[in-house]
């Protein structure tokens, strides 16, 4: 059975099994004939609950918004299904696109996380149940489900795909992702949506890999993965320099935490004030301790975080492209309750780096550990070649 | 009468005084009495009908939402309401806060343009009948209306004011702004939307002015009362340096457009799609002319911003503030069937810089033109401290 079968069959498929996965919250009621001749004629998608759609019911993870169904699609949503995409159902997201995980499984293990927030989508990609998923990052949102889930994850520069439409957490870092489970996927519906078709195509790309300061937080497994990588890519014939990052990287993630969690407490403070009783304790309680931030701390951050981008920028005057680990470890066992550690993205998002994680490593569990390839702001294309050229050789292909 | 009488007398006095202006398209239906107390209590509030309201529907100025009934205040909306203030209604907004005029009258003079898209914000403030107006400025739409109409109009810095709720045009530059008719007013607001109590309050203000590489388009009226302000500043004793800006701030206006439109062009393209019949006939052919723009325009011209953000920081470090007009003239007569130019805007907002805009100044008619006055990124209070000052020197204070 495959995504491309026709008509209820394909529907039927997917109910079936949705049961065990759990990654969808609504699945369409019928498939229409195809339109021939679009872009994305009969490619099937999944879209995070974070998104509204207008034809089906749009709960952003909350009990809140159970029966919500919004007027208009979001804009992403409306150009997929222009160019000709049908939107399977919605996916699980957790609630708001926070940290109290969903109910959706690994298909890797359904032992452990799928990670989250874009719980279904990197889920429901991963065992085959639809083509591409739509996500968003907010922390670690698309690269960190798609690490855990042994998918392709990208999430794009900042503001190459539109937010319109997605329930907001942090605006200042919320950004719109894609799974699939190739890269050639991702960068023909990344062309439809963004409406560029430029290619940037690099013989002998200039790759750095970094440990980044937070290397002691990388588990061993995922540490020895991780320079196995190096050495493989050196040994295709491809040169890899190792680097550090400068010295100011090491305060983005608190930076970007305080960003975050000030943002999020003002988005969500509606429904704070008006629905508390259906927020899950522990997220209303972060939630009430965000209203405690100084906007002063909030502002110096997004200064910081200002400065930050210009400084990196000579990073990428040197390399195309910086590797590094997607997550910290395997995607941990759903005993501990957790949808894993954004700790190897927040500084990447708050950045506003491209960002893509290929399915090509594993840890000691043999778990799927992604490879992050980071690309210079608004270099998406090079980053999507390169991720390209690697993920052939991974595959077998020479450079 | 005026906006601090209580109960229903004052919301007689707003639907009798509307009537004539039109700057709502509601008003509430009661007002309860007021919560003691609070930072804001009894202030009463209009807010842009392009932000999501619980309490009032939410038509974005267009017919495709007129029945819309959103099921959650915007962020900044519910924390005015915690924080005690009064929403007194939803003011006119352009059509998804782009070009074709409202029904607004100018309260200086109704054969005038009050401006847009925030207009009926601004003319409800200017006109006495609420004490704080909620606007939005994508392109030039709160300095510009605050300019026609003769109240102080605020535009923070990006993402200091929640966008959570608000109708989405263009993210990459649309910034929550306030309407107040004095500047201490606006502090007062911002403090507690920011959560930010700090002064920056600057006893020497080191100040420039600048014609702005957009000279050649200001009416010579405005022009001269521009060059009185500088003459007038420099008599109260304050430094002003006139200077010029960088070489490439010569392409703001353009690279800003090309942002604009692309981006408004895919947020409103589910409308497009859909509801093309109840979008405005000069609207829908601009947004299907911003389908046309390729995606690699769009990126381009989202990497120039970020190197003029980057730029523009050696300016602030010399100046603490930059004058410059509003406006490139007063208000044009409604006869010519448009908001006005926001070309003295578009630049600060696609740079993500503070501006202010004071009633201070008019033109060859009399009707207002406002002295714009551009702070340095995230420093919103010290270009606050400063507007206070020049707004005390113009009320015949010293300095």
């Amino acid at each position: 059975m495959s995504t491309s079968v026709a008509g209820d069959d394909y529907l039927d498929f997917l109910r079936r099994e949705d049961e065990v996965l759990m990654a969808f919250v609504h699945i369409a009621d019928e498939r229409p004939p195809v339109r021939e001749g679009l872009p994305l004629s009969g490619l099937s998608v999944g879209v995070k609950d974070l998104f509204d759609t207008a034809d089906f019911p749009s709960a952003y993870g909350s009990p809140i918004y159970r029966d919500h169904r919004p007027p208009t699609d979001a804009a992403v949503v409306g150009a997929l299904k222009a160019a000709g995409a049908f939107i399977a159902g919605k996916t699980t997201t957790t609630e708001f696109a926070t940290f109290p995980p969903t109910q959706t499984l690994n298909p890797r293990n359904h032992a452990h996380t799928p990670g989250g927030s874009s719980a279904g989508s990197a889920s429901a990609v991963a065992a085959g149940l639809i083509d591409i998923a739509l996500g968003s990052q907010t922390k670690g949102s698309v690269i960190r489900p798609a690490s855990f889930c042994g998918v392709v994850g990208f999430k794009p520069s900042f503001n190459r795909l539109s937010r319109s439409g997605v329930k907001m957490l942090a605006e200042s870092l919320d950004t719109v992702g894609l799974f699939a489970n190739q890269v050639a996927e991702v960068e023909r519906v990344y062309a439809v949506l963004t409406r560029d078709e430029a290619k940037e195509e690099i013989a002998a790309p200039r790759i750095a890999f970094t440990r980044t300061p937070q290397w002691d937080e990388v588990s061993l497994d995922v540490q020895d993965a991780l320079l196995g990588a190096v050495a493989f890519l050196r040994g295709a014939g491809l040169s890899v320099d190792e680097i550090e990052m400068p010295a100011a990287f090491e305060s983005l993630p608190e930076q970007a935490a305080i960003i975050h969690d000030f943002e999020a407490g003002r988005s969500l403070l509606p429904e704070l004030l008006n629905a508390r009783d259906k927020i899950e304790p522990s997220l209303a309680a972060a939630l009430d301790a965000a209203q405690e931030i100084p906007g002063h701390v909030h502002s110096a951050a997004l200064m910081f975080l200002s400065r930050m981008r210009s400084a990196i920028a000579e990073v990428f005057a040197r390399y195309d492209v910086v590797l590094c680990a997607a997550a910290p470890n395997e995607p941990p066992p759903l005993s501990e309750g957790t949808t894993g550690s954004p700790i190897m993205n927040i500084s990447w998002t708050a950045l506003h780096l491209p960002c893509i994680s290929l399915p090509v490593l594993s840890g000691r569990s043999g778990l799927p550990v992604g490879l992050q390839i980071v690309g210079g702001a608004y270099r998406d294309h090079a980053l999507l070649s390169t991720a390209r050229k690697i993920e052939g050789l991974y595959a077998g292909k020479s450079v």
